[in-house]
């Protein structure tokens, strides 16, 4: 194999721009398809897949699937192949071989796996083209996220996951030795992306973030991946959701753009996120119980079968696969969200529900001092806990906001996933430590 | 202030090419100086500062240091102020007001607190301009990790830092209580990105790490940002050199480019990466020694002091603050390093010492399935207690390897920090926890 490294990454990929000559390219056999006399074998690369032919006589003694090989021949176009060119295998070298086979077929189309089987399997299933093609999407948000909010003037941070306390309170914190001393995951990076606003003005995290909750359902990880920002100087909360919809719109063409295998072998409907509507709490609440006929049981609350049903709304009388729904209850919102100064029982706050699901939590927070010592009193909680963090709002915040991104659930919707576990490469939940 | 969300992001960025105009700007009071009857007031920026000139008569009641305020008035020229335009202030608005003066004049040059105070104070002190350039530094370094890598076509992966086993072995694990079962915090993301090289060829993660090391020095923190990466279908070793080559040049020319502002801020002298020369283990041992008379106390371990010659003898004799050091002693690298065939003694494995000191550490993997079992069983481990990691090389794994570097650690070195905590955002160690 000749040449630099990046000629040799670029063998495979770029393939299909050097018909008519000869290639030398490494994969993994991931389908051998003997066809009497003649063979097929599919070539797997870190971003396609190349069809080879191995005429007969060519000497295929002890190839299998998931042999790491290196192939050399022509490269010529062919309609029928996948990407429309093929490789005339003349030389084939062994580079390792598996000691086994494979506990699953990942060279057909779906796996079909339960989902236990499927996970337990992950390190293995992933060579399903199909099953890594939903964490290429994945990929394809996370960048989207960084290059928008890049390009929007954010500095990129790094928080510590390893805490003193909790921003989000309650019980679904997981604990630690740190040392003797008692330490806590973080549930979120708040605390750190709000003390950051002072001197970066606009900070972005994308990382890791736990929470110990003990019921098992379809859109909780213990451990997930949250895509965090927050700015400074917000003429309201509207600029957030303003970000977000670029970030949604820049996610969306870059799908389309550089993500058209994976989009094509999942059979994705792109989103349009051209113009997200919008919503108020009260009224979406309103608005789809009329239309879908329920009695609305609590009206400080928002139950996952509502959701569906207001996400039903959107998609049905909006025409949106995305809603924004603004102005939460301020007893659902935590101690830093601002209340709505016109109706203080509400908050400048929003969530953006997509399909029907909750996949967004933002809105503005306190930044006066007093204010936030004010409504940390009321709720009964203990400023002087909270030193380093009302460090910042002594010291003076311009008005700022932010919103967290679940990932994982994220790309689940998008891939229309009906379990965000399919969605994580190793889930965290209550049975599950390993892979 | 008019317009949209990137009209009013871009304004005080964007201030430099917009002289002659009437403009209206947001950010922080960084500094007040009263020149007898005019006033200067620096403005704080995302990303610059703008110097603003209140004429005599200007109302300046209640404007104080970290105050976030909303300026307008004609930009212009003026080669005297930083960036060259100052704005000549016409109208004020204070957004905001601090509640009481910072614990610590942040507008001064240079902070010059001990190291106690600037992390206790960190939340404040960051918005000090050479403070935050130093972060700033640090997102240009993993920008470009990302950038380089995505150029060559690895793959972004999210691994779980929730884990049912240590990847580095040994006691510096933190355990964890998981719904009653235990857990440990990840030592690295090792295990998980071999698994996904069978998948996606190469992939790359940047998340946090932990160790639970028990002794506090100047370069480790207990939890650490880490730059990993692993690739399949590796010539050998080297490519892994030749991809943190490509990053290193990248990551230059990012900060020249893109960074020069805290660059210049910071004093620093970027290194040049253009060529890393490389020395064995064994000889790099050999020839400090030799040059700064010293004995070789163990020839199997390489000491921090021994590191700070061998970087001394790479800057003095090959004219480089780079060093390759490679083929390290087996007995010093993990179990699933790849032996040296013509010298099992050694590995197929090398670290970057940057200015005398270690930041990378990297090499081949074993690949074949009996080859890690033989392996593992001669270092007394159990291999059924890795089932799903073992799963990959059962599987067939072509030959791969990979690297980790310490994000912080780089950044510190490149900025000439003595102390990694300087450049971490919220240090944890022995008797760190907040903020």
């Amino acid at each position: 194999m000749d040449g630099t490294l990046s000629a040799r990454v670029m063998a495979l990929k770029e393939a299909g721009r050097r018909t008519g000559r000869q290639v030398t390219v490494r994969g993994m056999v991931h389908a051998l398809r003997d066809m009497g006399g003649i063979t097929f074998l599919t070539l797997r690369g870190s971003e396609t897949v190349l069809q080879c032919v191995c005429g007969e006589g060519f000497d295929l003694q002890g190839v299998t699937e998931e042999c790491a090989v290196e192939l050399s021949g022509l490269l010529r176009q062919e309609a029928r192949a996948p990407g429309g060119v093929e490789l005339a295998a003349e030389e084939l070298k062994i580079l390792s071989r598996p000691a086994a086979p494979l506990p699953v077929a990942v060279s057909k189309r779906k796996l079909n796996l339960n989902l236990d089987t499927e996970l337990a399997l992950r390190p293995v299933g992933l060579r399903n083209l199909r099953q890594r093609s939903v964490f290429r999407v994945q990929e394809a948000l996370a960048r989207a996220f960084r290059e928008t909010l890049h390009q929007l003037g954010f500095t990129e941070i790094h928080t510590p996951k390893i805490v003193h306390a909790g921003a989000e309170g309650g019980s679904n914190i997981f604990r630690l030795d740190y040392f003797g001393r008692k330490a806590f995951l973080a549930q979120s990076p708040q605390f750190y992306k709000q003390m950051m606003v002072g001197a970066y003005e606009r900070v972005f995290e994308i990382a890791p973030v736990f929470r110990a909750e003990k019921h098992s359902t379809a859109r909780h990880l213990n451990e997930y991946t949250s895509m965090d920002l927050e700015m400074g100087f917000l003429d309201s909360f509207y600029d957030l959701m303003e970000v977000e919809t670029l970030f949604l719109q820049k996610a969306m063409a870059l799908l389309a753009e550089e993500y058209a295998g994976d989009v094509a072998r999942l059979e994705l409907e792109l989103p349009d996120a051209a113009a997200i509507p919008t919503l108020r709490f009260d009224e979406a609440k309103g608005l789809a119980a009329e239309r879908y006929g329920y009695r609305i049981r609590d009206p400080y609350d928002l139950e996952p079968e509502e959701e569906q049903s207001i996400g039903r709304y959107a998609k049905e009388v909006l025409g949106s696969d995305f809603l924004f729904v603004t102005h939460y209850p301020s007893k659902k919102r935590p101690f830093y969200a601002m209340d709505d100064p016109s109706d203080p029982k509400y908050t400048l706050s929003f969530d953006l529900l997509f399909r029907g699901m909750e996949v967004t939590t933002g809105g503005q927070r306190i930044h006066g001092y007093q204010e936030q010592i004010d409504k940390m009193l009321a709720r009964g909680m203990h400023p002087e806990e909270f030193e380093s963090y009302l460090m910042i709002h002594r010291a003076g915040m311009p008005p700022h906001g932010g919103l967290g991104i679940g990932l994982e659930r994220l790309t689940a919707r998008l891939c229309g996933l009906d379990n965000v576990r399919h969605a994580c490469l190793f889930p965290r939940d209550l049975s599950r430590l390993e892979p």
